[in-house]
């Protein structure tokens, strides 16, 4: 991501919601924080509620208008839970792995404000019309409110998380332990000919479950370990039977 | 989604985390919720929690172990707050994204319980040990622990919302209107030719900008009008001008 993100909060009633959210920007690395007159103080509820996150709290900016707290933002965002209520105002919320791709495909860079509303009620017309856009999250027809800071989580987690995979090179089997493993299979496969009715489809299932599965080193060795001994088992070559058990 | 998920938290300790899952997971359509041993009562403060999804919290299943818990789901995930700690356990969590594709893969059907740990410690070795898969949220690596209800509330997004895309097909402009208004800014190029280095160029852009959006009926009617309005006035038809007033 080459852009930067700018939590905005609309007249907030709860301090658990200001220290949730201040927790989860922290989870999410993002900073800063922009509150426009929230309705309860930044105290020790919001505090506690915001575990090792409480420099974000104490580094809020505080502002008495929107157009204050988007100031500077490229682009703002506008959440909304429920999409329906738009109609008039032109606009179609989109789901925030749709804002993403557009904002790849833009190649956008600069900082993104994303602008959550009031507990009860969220945006009011002329904020959401103040919006560049609208995202809203795909949520059931019989109850689509969800809690503020939960609504936070969804939207942080959609924005930043987008094709992060984790880093599992280090753990990779090399190739050729996973071709050994695959070779091992192939052998145990070909073993039991007289019985299998498809000997090419039975090795192709093994690859392909084994192969969605990327599996680790030590995942790889652990398997390769079993079914060489299993293969010797069923091959006769029972002398090395014993070594077997320190599988 | 050809699948169901049970929700499954252990030892839970906060009444609000058993109000904000219940109220999560009527968001996200989903239920049963599976309570093994919890460490808190049932009680007023997590129905308070729970808004209009008390039901759930009603239904909930109280079990005494996690193998009565996870009996009849056919694949059981577990979450992690922290990938790098189960090196040992064989296993690399991944993120709810891959999980999801691999099911898709696969063509998982039938019941998938999802495992949450407790609110400080998360899942134990064994209950590790009982999981298919793990899957991990990309958190930051200075503060990666989330509370349990955000937790949730991100995985159950993750695990629901892939590919779903908000329908916007009744509102999307004809096909007609959209020709019409790539024509009119094209007229609108042209008419600038003495001083438009490349006339294909700026005529590429305003298609590509415009196509990315994917406006709707109102939205591409409005830019419609103006262009059209504009057009007019460019090309001295000015005895219509008083219309213009309306659009």
């Amino acid at each position: 991501m080459a852009f930067s993100l700018r939590v905005i909060l609309i007249e907030t009633e709860y301090e658990i919601n200001l220290g949730s959210v201040a927790r989860l920007m922290a989870n999410f690395s993002q900073s800063p924080l922009y509150l426009v007159r929230p309705k309860c103080e930044v105290g020790f509820t919001a505090k506690m509620h915001s575990k090792h996150a409480a420099h974000i709290l104490e580094d809020a900016v505080v502002c008495k208008t929107l157009s204050e707290a988007t100031k500077g933002c490229k682009m703002v965002v506008g959440t909304s839970g429920v999409a329906r209520r738009h109609k008039k105002l032109l606009r179609n919320p989109i789901v925030p792995e749709e804002l993403v791709e557009r904002l790849e495909k833009g190649k956008f860079s600069g900082t993104l404000g994303v602008l959550f509303g009031r507990e009860g009620i969220g945006l009011m017309g002329d904020e959401l019309a103040a919006c560049d856009t609208l995202i809203t999250i795909p949520t059931s027809g019989d109850y689509p409110v969800m809690n503020l800071s939960h609504a936070v989580a969804v939207v942080l987690y959609a924005l930043t998380s987008r094709g992060k995979r984790l880093d599992k090179t280090a753990g990779m089997a090399d190739s050729g332990e996973y071709a050994a493993l695959m070779k091992t299979f192939d052998m145990l496969v070909e073993r039991q000919e007289p019985y299998l009715k498809n000997l090419a489809k039975s090795r192709l299932a093994f690859r392909t479950v084994i192969g969605r599965a990327v599996p680790n080193e030590t995942e790889t060795r652990c398997m390769l370990g079993v079914l060489r001994r299993t293969l010797t088992e069923v091959e006769g070559k029972n002398e090395k039977g014993e070594k077997g058990k320190k599988k």
